[in-house]
């Protein structure tokens, strides 16, 4: 081992670990990694070519005297008890000043937690989200820091090098106080969720009903991608299409088992929206939809006891269009409850967030990337007090002129017994928020009628109850 | 103070509490109850009558001493920190072999804690979930007592005789295992969310598609209510429509403001089930549809940014009569996914339950109380492993001849921009259920291509990978 101390350190050599690390080796900052694993070690070294710009070990102390001071170290580990017992491990090698970054999906209040405990130990720390996959952490990722701001100014200059671009802006910036970092990444992710659902069950849909081949759904998601619903996850679903079956005959998309997996960050953003208050029914659909999914057995069970009708028949262009539109008006509905929860959670939790910053950042690099974040960023620049994206003046064409779609898909799709569940709530979503009159006057007056809850009134201030039922 | 010795004791004497004594005294058990707030227990008294049978008093020691042994004292206070306050006040007075019975909305977790807390003092403790309102805890609730059996027994007998009655049979019945009384509670208060949001949609549409008065909403609903939508809710809705406006003109549900409030049992049930990966789309919903009513400033910004197309005309018997079989629907559907989630709970936290006992204790007495559950207590009396109602064979008919109706309404509704969320959820849900093919083989796709995070085949058993981008 030389004198040499290198610039940066990175605990967590698995596919995201590899890649983020090399990408800051090509960004002109030196780079140490550890992970437990020897063949990862050793792996890293290889692809890395120069041990000068980026080196490895499995030996905490060796991967410890690497780093220059303050030391600069940041973990790509599996959520959970991991992270803390990573943190334990380095604290007693550690000097007052240096920096701990968590970027893997740790739930907010463990990086609040863990926050107070370096604190006290004088060891900076702090959550950062990181998106883009396994590819987007190698050629430039959007990466999400929150909390200690005096230690991310020390990170800055790396982080800001190994970002994504969007037209030469990086795609990193400070998020906010405290677990704003992992905060925003969840809700990156129940977006994602969201939009992942939207995807398939427009596939499904065109499918189905317009009976689209492999073929012409890669040509119908590739044309797509071209235009405003242009974005990583159109894109690569046009890609998905092109694939074939390296273990048979036909295309792979169709061989692959309809269960989908999660881990967690699309359920947790759906539980904390219900503990905000905020409805996010787009996002709770989405992780329904995995769920169910998951229960193949008692689905196959169903399909035999129940028949389903014929959907009738759709011109293939019209369904094409029509599926266009209202991909578009859900992904923009999906965004504006992830971004509406975002909003609430940064005043209930002290956050400070700043919502053009966030989209901004999510413009490239990130999984949820797409050409509508250009228009969301304006909309948050424009004013950055708005409640909600509906609410935005640039929004209301783009909403008005495909809504209709949506409508008519969702009728078709109830009358077809196709589900297209994320779309039909984000059409009733659309159509509640608004509505100044909702039918929950009725619900007021039940829970006053079996619970005396009370009610308030339209027309007189005041809590009331009502003896409604006559003896 | 005379030497006689209450049979049960009660704290807390809200509406709930007090009428829950009176019904104890009414059924020939002495009963004596306790509230710091003096004016709770004069009114107790005196609406009681007769203090050899039901007594009360603001002091805790008077109350610890009016109790024969062991002291059968039930809590029916606010749940949270209240629950952990009254326990330990009541502690330094109890001798071993005591029962403490929580009747309150507490959280399931907090059960088993303050179980685990009294059983190294020697104090028996178990939650049992009341339901019924105050009418209901005057006349005869449904209860759901959980956790320490032995104790349970011990209070068997006036809990059976306070209960509701369904055709003689008590509403009580020991549900399982640790907190499985306060969780079965919970879930029956979420499925009592969707039903509520279900009647309260209908009643939109009637009133926005079918222009229906309120006079013709009672009748409707009253209609509804002697057949086989017969329920409680379905019940107070009509007579809801009759109520006149006390404070001026015209009916009074007119005049409640329409942003309805909740105490937070419908959104534990949604977190909960999402913990359990258990699909509850119809009880999501409701809880957001609470959510976005609060949102009544944002609602009226809205409406005024966004048209809203004319609802198509229909016939009124026309729509009157598919409201009717989409509501049937929807209520079975809501029902399976909570009784879905018990089932997998139980499994999950250990509680035993018979799912056919929960159903049985709801026909009567509780807010969900309706003609399905003696169907529902049936096809578990039938199946006692089934796995979801929609397998029952005695529901495929049920469902077969009114999913066309829910397919319907869904269709006119979402043409019309009238929100119907909670049926759509019903329907997605039951489309999906019963697809033995979902798209989400895309989502595994999209999850591998950017995640690397592998995928099932239909074919081959295995873990598989693909390296999706073409360099």
């Amino acid at each position: 081992m030389s004198d040499k101390k290198y610039d940066f350190g990175l605990v967590g050599l698995g596919v995201m670990g590899r890649n983020f690390i090399l990408n800051v080796a090509d960004n002109n900052f030196s780079a140490f990694g550890h992970d437990l694993d020897q063949e990862k070690v050793d792996a890293l070294i290889e692809e890395g070519g120069n041990t000068e710009k980026v080196n490895a070990s499995s030996d905490l102390k060796t991967f410890i005297d690497a780093l220059s001071t303050p030391r600069k170290i940041m973990l790509l580990v599996p959520a959970g008890k991991v992270v803390d017992i990573v943190i334990d491990s380095l604290i007693p090698h550690l000097d007052k000043g240096d920096i701990i970054v968590d970027g893997g999906n740790s739930f907010y209040t463990d990086t609040d937690r863990r926050d107070a405990y370096l604190e006290e130990k004088g060891i900076h720390f702090f959550g950062a989200g990181v998106s883009g996959g396994a590819k987007g952490a190698r050629k430039g990722p959007s990466i999400m820091p929150g909390g200690d701001a005096e230690a991310y100014k020390v990170v800055q200059p790396i982080f800001e090098a190994v970002s994504a671009k969007y037209k030469g802006e990086p795609c990193v910036a400070y998020m906010g106080k405290k677990s704003a970092g992992n905060y925003v990444k969840m809700v990156h992710n129940g977006i994602e969720y969201g939009l992942m659902q939207l995807t398939s069950e427009i596939y499904d849909l065109l499918k189905k009903a317009g009976d689209l081949t492999n073929s012409e759904l890669h040509k119908t998601y590739s044309e797509w991608n071209s235009g405003r619903l242009q974005s990583f996850l159109v894109e690569i679903t046009a890609d998905i299409f092109t694939e074939k079956d390296d273990k048979g005959d036909g295309d792979l998309v169709d061989k692959i088992l309809d269960k989908a997996k999660q881990k967690g960050t699309g359920k947790w953003t759906s539980q904390n929206a219900m503990d905000l208050g905020i409805p996010v029914p787009s996002i709770d659909i989405a992780v329904s939809m995995r769920e169910i999914s998951a229960l193949k057995d008692e689905r196959i069970l169903a399909d035999e006891l129940y028949g389903r009708p014929t959907p009738e028949a759709i011109d293939k262009a019209e369904l094409t269009k029509l599926a266009e539109e209202a991909l578009y008006f859900a992904f923009i509905i999906t965004y504006a409850q992830g971004l509406h929860q975002l909003t609430d959670a940064s005043k209930e939790y002290g956050y400070g967030c700043d919502l053009a910053v966030i989209a901004k950042i999510w413009r490239a690099g990130c999984i949820i990337r797409a050409a509508l974040l250009a228009d969301i960023t304006e909309a948050y620049n424009d004013n950055p007090e708005l409640k909600n994206l509906l609410l935005a003046p640039k929004f209301v064409e783009k909403i008005q002129s495909t809504v209709a779609s949506a409508r008519t898909l969702v009728s078709y799709a109830a009358k077809s017994g196709i589900p297209v569940p994320g779309l039909s709530n984000s059409l009733t979503y659309f159509d509640a928020y608004t509505s100044s009159r909702l039918p929950l006057n009725l619900i007021q007056a039940q829970r006053d009628y079996f619970g005396s809850h009370t009610y308030e009134r339209l027309d007189i201030e005041g809590i009331f109850h009502t003896e409604w039922e006559k003896e």
